[in-house]
């Protein structure tokens, strides 16, 4: 009897939907840790994106890109344990294919493959990573990265202190408030670890746990060298010692005077790198916001000299000058291309990768704070009409204003509500809006109302052009970007 | 004996592979039908989107981004045969997911699970078909769509004949020759299916049999209809008189004459439509470029109402004043978006999809037979030194004109000779370098060269900027795109 209801309930339940749609029996949404841009978001990012790609081109840039798959191979050892994190496509029947996972290893093929051995390039696309997707911070499976990098045989430090501008000018222009951008050196902390008595194969697995300071306090740092890592607490409270200093180009000359860091080559040779690149800093008027910070690790391998990242700040007015998070990072990794070269021809490179995504989660925030009405589109001129039929007249004019290059839309219903248009425009925050009457046309005018402040006035039809050139001269679709 | 020596031969060879590379044991390739896009290829086509967008701009859209993948359930049952042709993802413990095969699809799915019932909007994103690619006609398994599409319930042709201005506009902006816009409407052709004959469970599949005449010729496409779709002949041959139809509105008014035609209720309405349609165009200016034609049938059975079709005719000059094929196309679909909501809520839909992968490819082959070089970057300013030691006061130059806005480079090496600077921006079309040089620095002075006639002079320091304004205020990277 049991039974018997229970498969009753069932097929009413199926029965309830299939009766409610036979075409859909599946929950619409998006894949699990993705999700759709809204034309509001799509405005955000458009607004960032050119505004950095503006800086990438000031600094010479070329833009390549690649497919959103790549043979698994290709993917495959560069990653270390995150690799599990990777999508595969199905076999069906062909190559074995991943989605790409950061916008590096692909360049680096695309170098080796093509044999080029000098480029600046930046590229701007979509990554692919099955993490467990943690919304509410901002994670995504599917998100933007947007990298520019110098690949080349160059002098010392040179393209390393253009990447470090390029992130001040970013950061600058996007006002996102104050930051600091932290330097360090692959070998500076390799050096570090051998003063110290770390032994050299732990040197890589030290490295990830000094890069957990900007999430975790030192005793928990310090834990997990001692209890996960093996390193005596003697080692590790050495290590401590470094790590909490940071400064400017002085901490350079201090560290060059340390009796125990300078017995290390790889110390003096990332001391000695650093005070070139802190003196370039000065040069190109980054300094101010730099910091020579020794805790700073950065998490992937391939990293072989400089590191950088930088972190915005809290707004200091509010009293609470806390880091709200990284928002760019990047370092030399003279070893990547070599990898995908048949001669193993190594390329050495330097880049920087841009948290667009952050950046676009920070604006949202200050946008929907400031209550800030977003335009999704620019139109400029609205063509409405005040009586019934005159919608071939809006067409003509709408025609007239699209010949001249101006943005223009009219409703698509022949006989709309003047006041339904009028609202139209308001809430679209549309500048100008000409209104069709038959008594205008017959006198050869329109009138054209400024949406703001309501005010109409006639102009004629002959000089509408002009007198629109002429208001439209200091508009600017969102202030607020 | 045999077996000895072959496991010697593998030996050697492996052998042979690891001493030439231990890291990489496969082809360094991309996935078969897919391609990396080099600066020169995203220099023509970032030209050609940024016109194309100014073109939806000025109509009024907003942009939206979905997903590259998404559920499979979504895509299922849209594409007919052709599902074959999905990409599918690995099911690593989650959801089944596919990669998108078009931006309609995603885009109806959109509107349903946001339940948005009217918007404009384009879309650029990449698609993907495991398609036989066809690399030689320019058929790739992932390729850019660039879509946009008005949703929502308005007066009849009003939206649809500005689809077919924005293709217009874009058609004539990027000076792709002369071109046809096709129109046909899905109602009439079912009519006249009718009134010949044609049992209507064959509409689509003949109505696919049509969509061919633009490859083949009549005699095969009826040779279909006949052997394979089972139709008599004489029925063919009656499709066979409308399909040869095509002109402008006086056709539509002959047909509306038409003894057969007019018995087929859809067909009367098919041709009210076109006249209003034709009509609307007339007003939009678009008439010059517009043939009703017959035997446009198009692909996909989604659609529901108008359909069009624009394609680039032959340089009439050479003679051969061909179709070099179909560069955009779209129609009416009211019935997709209602399949993805639980109620069938139908949004009505009419959209264009500019077919950009031809658009580039016409292109790319237009500026390699003119031989034109492409400038993929848009530095304006070099800054070169013609001694040793000034490479510090380059980065300084460098700096202060970073900080006016402009796109500068300099050479990444100390102490690069002055001919090979030179060179690289004769090479890299920059139109301006500035030479420094130890006299010029005391005298407060930089040697400014046009980079094309190679005449040079001096400028005060602090007069740099303005100068450098002036010769630049006309300046366009690529004259050619």
């Amino acid at each position: 009897e049991e039974v018997a209801k229970l498969l009753q309930l069932k097929a009413q339940l199926n029965g309830g939907e299939e009766s409610q749609n036979a075409n859909q029996k599946f929950t619409l949404k998006t894949p699990k840790g993705t999700r759709d841009y809204s034309p509001e978001q799509m405005a955000i990012r458009s607004s960032v994106l050119d505004k950095i790609i503006s800086v990438f081109k000031r600094h010479g840039a070329v833009t390549i890109d690649t497919p959103i798959f790549e043979l698994k191979e290709v993917l495959t050892g560069k990653y270390g344990e995150d690799s599990k994190l990777i999508y595969d496509l199905k076999d069906q029947g062909g190559e074995i294919l991943s989605l790409r996972y950061d916008l590096t290893v692909p360049f680096a093929r695309f170098l080796a493959m093509n044999k080029i051995s000098n480029i600046k390039r930046y590229h701007i696309a979509k990554v692919y990573r099955r993490d467990n997707p943690s919304i509410s911070r901002g994670r995504y499976r599917e998100f933007y990265q947007c990298d520019f990098d110098i690949a080349g045989v160059y002098d010392e430090m040179i393209p390393d202190a253009e990447c470090v501008r390029v992130v001040y000018e970013i950061l600058s222009t996007l006002n996102l408030g104050s930051f600091v951008i932290k330097l360090n050196h692959r070998k500076l902390l390799d050096g570090m670890f051998e003063a110290c008595g770390v032994p050299a194969e732990s040197f890589r697995s030290i490295c990830s746990a000094v890069d957990k300071l900007d999430k975790s306090p030192w005793e928990e740092v310090r834990k997990e060298m001692v209890d996960e890592k093996g390193l005596s607490g003697e080692v590790a409270d050495k290590i401590g010692e470094y790590v909490r200093l940071n400064g400017k180009i002085e901490l350079v000359e201090k560290l060059l005077q340390d009796e125990h860091l300078i017995k290390s080559k790889s110390a003096v040779e990332g001391l000695e790198a650093m005070k070139t690149v802190l003196k370039y800093c000065e040069i190109y008027g980054t300094s101010d916001m730099i910091s020579f910070d020794l805790s700073l690790a950065r998490g992937l391998d391939y990293y072989t000299g400089i590191i950088y990242e930088a972190v915005l700040l809290g707004e200091s007015g509010k009293g609470d000058d806390v880091a709200v998070g990284s928002v760019a990072g990047g370092g030399r990794y003279d070893n990547l291309v070599g990898m995908f070269d048949p001669k193993n021809k190594q390329v050495p490179c330097v880049g920087v990768s841009i948290g667009v995504e952050r950046i676009f989660a920070v604006l949202e925030s200050k946008l929907s704070a400031n209550k800030s009405k977003l335009r999704t589109t620019e139109v400029q001129v609205y063509v409405a009409s005040a009586q019934k039929n005159l919608f071939e007249q809006r067409m003509l004019l709408c025609k007239e204003l699209w010949d001249q290059g101006f943005k223009v839309e009219h409703s698509y219903k022949k006989n709309p509500k003047l006041l339904a248009q009028l609202q139209y425009c308001e809430e679209q925050l549309i500048p100008l809006v000409i209104i069709l009457g038959e008594s205008e046309i017959q006198k050869g005018v329109v009138k054209l109302r400024n949406v703001n402040n309501r005010e109409e006035v006639e102009v004629a039809r002959n000089e509408l052009g002009i007198e629109l050139h002429k208001r439209l001269e200091n508009y600017k679709a969102n202030e607020a970007l």
